[in-house]
């Protein structure tokens, strides 16, 4: 199958079968999809939690306006980005760059200082407002895994964010939660929206070509 | 080919061939497939412009901090993001979308008014951090799609996003630039970082599981 026609199937499942499973050969293929997903500078500013606790999903689906598909999924998927760069987590990106590449463990010096010039002296909510943009790439690189795999997501943005830090404990690894991802397979007889037409602009409204 | 194939082949190309152009049906995959991403409520808050006009990628490239693959790139994509939600954007995609979907006009309404009530009396910025986070979903989908037909392209943020506003004339669409894609084939034999190994963080210390 080619990925396009993975992209014209996927939909914003609004009901789960809570008793269909993702195998989980599959669920870690998405998560290596996040995991492969570029940032910039390489610098991979975010983590992903993998949920099946039902206790905590229900917690979680209060924090997120009592949405039933976040109780009901197989796997939620957490994406948390850095609260800010510092410059330990600058250099713990760029030693294990410089390990895995057998190259001198300044290969990247130049480099690394100069991140440090741009970023380390900014507010954190401007480093996280970026590191938050990163986890978004692998948010997008996760759903189109899991619609080539045929297994139904739901990108979520609209939760308790705060709350859900606690709940998690996140701030303690100075993490911020940034979007939500449940994961499973959908309840075709209870989904309002699995048949009604995907609708976007049309491409000479959304593309402007200039040759 | 799987797709996490594709992920383990593509890089962040650092030199592209000049002289090989990208064939327009596979450009248009990549552009379905950004408009095909999802966005938070459906809003599809952002566009595409598609240059490969050599004159105007030579000048991005200058505002590129002199990158030399925006010019030498065969295809270059802009993702520009509303500068602000309004209520007319938001009542123009759920016009269309009762249309496609042959629903009465009103058939959103209430939901709608809640979109405006929420985002209406936000400041701009808010609203673009927000637009732009959408654009970054897309931006994934068209890495993704890129790399699963063997395109390369490099993610990129490193420009000047108000100069780069005016060149392309993007205030008077309400637009303001967000992340550049530059695609095309690699050059092999001047790529710095063609052969060296792609390094991420471990699974272990990227995904916690909580079961």
């Amino acid at each position: 199958m080619e990925l396009l026609d993975a992209f014209k199937w996927r939909y914003a499942t609004k009901k789960y079968d809570p008793t269909k499973k993702v195998d989980q050969v599959l669920v870690d293929k998405i998560l290596e999809a996040t995991r492969l997903a570029p940032t910039s500078s390489g610098l991979q500013p975010f983590e992903v939690f993998e949920i099946t606790n039902q206790e905590l999903k229900n917690k979680i689906a209060i924090l997120s306006h009592g949405q039933q598909i976040v109780a009901d999924c197989s796997h939620l998927l957490v994406f948390a980005a850095w609260d800010n760069y510092t410059a330990e987590r600058i250099d713990n990106i760029y030693a294990l760059t410089t390990t895995e590449r057998e190259q001198p463990a300044d290969r990247y010096k130049e480099y690394t200082d100069r991140l440090k010039n741009m970023y380390l002296g900014r507010p954190a909510e401007v480093n996280f407002a970026h590191t938050a943009r990163q986890a978004y790439i692998a948010f997008g690189f996760a759903i189109a895994e899991a619609a080539s795999l045929k297994v139904d997501a739901t990108p979520m943005e609209g939760f308790l964010n705060e709350e859900l830090d606690i709940l998690l404990g996140l701030g303690e690894k100075k993490l911020k939660s940034v979007t939500l991802l449940p994961i499973g397979y959908r309840d075709v007889a209870n989904d309002w929206l699995v048949n009604l037409k995907k609708v976007r602009n049309p491409k000479e409204k959304f593309i402007t070509e200039i040759a």
